[in-house]
C-alpha cells in the first residue's frame, strides 16, 4: 500500500505515528510516498483551513480528541501553515533514500506536534536529524539539491495524477483513502485485495 | 445527543440510513434538528466541492465503499447540489413537529441515493410524504409558511453559534463532532458523559 505523506498536513500527525504498527497489525507492506500537498491543494483551488476560523477550530479539537484515542501525545494548536512545506519533505525524500526517511518524517512531526516547533525549519530540522545519527547540514544540502527539488515535483505529479488530492493518503491500485479516519478502512482493502 | 442533519449534505445519507440503530445500540438518546447547512458554509466560505473535480469524484467513490461497508444500497452520483435545499429541511422541522420528520427524512434520502429523486423537489417529495400516509399537499404548504421558514433560519443560526459548520454534525454539550465519520466516536463520547 502506498502512503502518500506530504509534512505539513495536520492529521497526518496522526497517521504517521501510528501507521507502522497498523500496517504491521495487518500484515500490508506499506511504501513512503512524500509529496507536495500544497501544491495540489492550490492548483486545485482546495484550500481547506485558510480564513475558515470556525473549522480550524474545530480541526484542533477534532485531532486532540483523536490523539487521545489514540493514545498519542499533542499539543494544538501546533504552528500552522508551515513555511518550509517543500524542505520538509525534501528531506524526507533523501531520508527514505539513505534509510532513515520514516524515522525522521516521524521525529520531526513528533516535534512540531508536541514540542510546539515547525518542521521544515530549525531547530526541529537540524534537531529531527541528529537524533537518528544523520549528518544535518550533509542531509540538508541533499535536499536542496536540484535533483531532489526536482524529485519532490516529480513524485507531487505522480500523485495529483492517480487523483491524490489531500494527505494522508492510502492508495491500493486505482482505490485512494484519503483521510486518517480512512486508515483502517484502506488495510482492510489492502489485506482483501492480497 | 443533538444530530444536525442538513437534508443536502450527501454524506449525510450514510448516518441517516443507521443513526437510529446505532444510537439505539448505544444507548444514547437523539434528537434530529434541520438545519440549512448551505446557509453557514457559504458565509464562512467553505464550499467543497464546487469547481473541485477531483475532491467530487472522491467524494463520490468514497460514499460508495461506505455505503458498501455499512450495508447500504447507494447509486452515485446522486443530483447534486439541491436546488431545494432548504424546503427539503422545512418539511423536515413540520414532520419532527407532527412525529413523521424521521421517517421523512430517511424516506427522502432514500429515493434521492438510491433513486436519483432530489430532495426537496417532485416526484421526491410528494412520494416521500405519501408513502408514510402524511398528507403532502398539506404538509408542503406548512413548511412555505413564513413560521417554518423563520424556524429554519432560527435552527441554522443556533447552530452556527455552537459551532455547526457542517453535516451531519453530533452535538454533546460543548462537544462538537462532524462527518458520518464520527457517529462512533460522538456514541461513544455520549455514552462515557451519560
Amino acid at each position: 500500500m502506498d502512503f502518500w505523506i506530504s509534512i505539513g498536513s495536520t492529521y497526518s500527525y496522526l497517521t504517521v505515528m501510528r501507521i507502522e504498527q497498523a500496517a504491521t497489525d495487518a500484515g500490508v507492506a506499506l511504501r513512503w510516498r512524500p509529496f507536495n500537498v500544497r501544491d495540489i491543494m492550490v492548483s486545485q483551488n482546495n484550500i481547506p483551513f485558510r480564513d475558515k476560523p470556525v473549522k480550524t477550530a474545530y480541526m484542533w479539537r477534532d485531532m486532540e480528541r483523536r490523539a487521545m484515542t489514540h493514545g498519542l501525545p499533542i499539543s494544538v494548536p501546533a504552528p500552522y501553515p508551515l513555511t518550509y512545506l517543500p524542505l520538509a519533505n525534501q528531506v524526507a525524500l533523501v531520508g527514505l533514500r539513505e534509510g532513515w526517511g520514516v524515522d525522521y518524517i516521524t521525529q520531526t512531526y513528533k516535534r512540531w506536534f508536541v514540542d510546539g516547533e515547525p518542521a521544515g525549519a530549525e531547530p526541529n530540522l537540524s534537531a529531527s536529524l541528529s537524533a537518528l545519527g544523520v549528518d544535518a547540514p550533509a542531509a540538508i544540502a541533499a535536499a536542496h539539491s536540484d535533483e531532489v527539488v526536482d524529485l519532490l515535483a516529480a513524485q507531487t505529479q505522480i500523485a495529483m495524477d492517480i487523483g491524490v488530492f489531500g494527505s494522508p493518503s492510502f492508495v491500493i491500485g486505482p482505490e485512494v483513502f484519503w483521510g486518517d479516519d480512512r486508515l483502517e478502512d484502506a488495510l482492510a482493502w489492502a489485506k482483501t485485495r492480497a
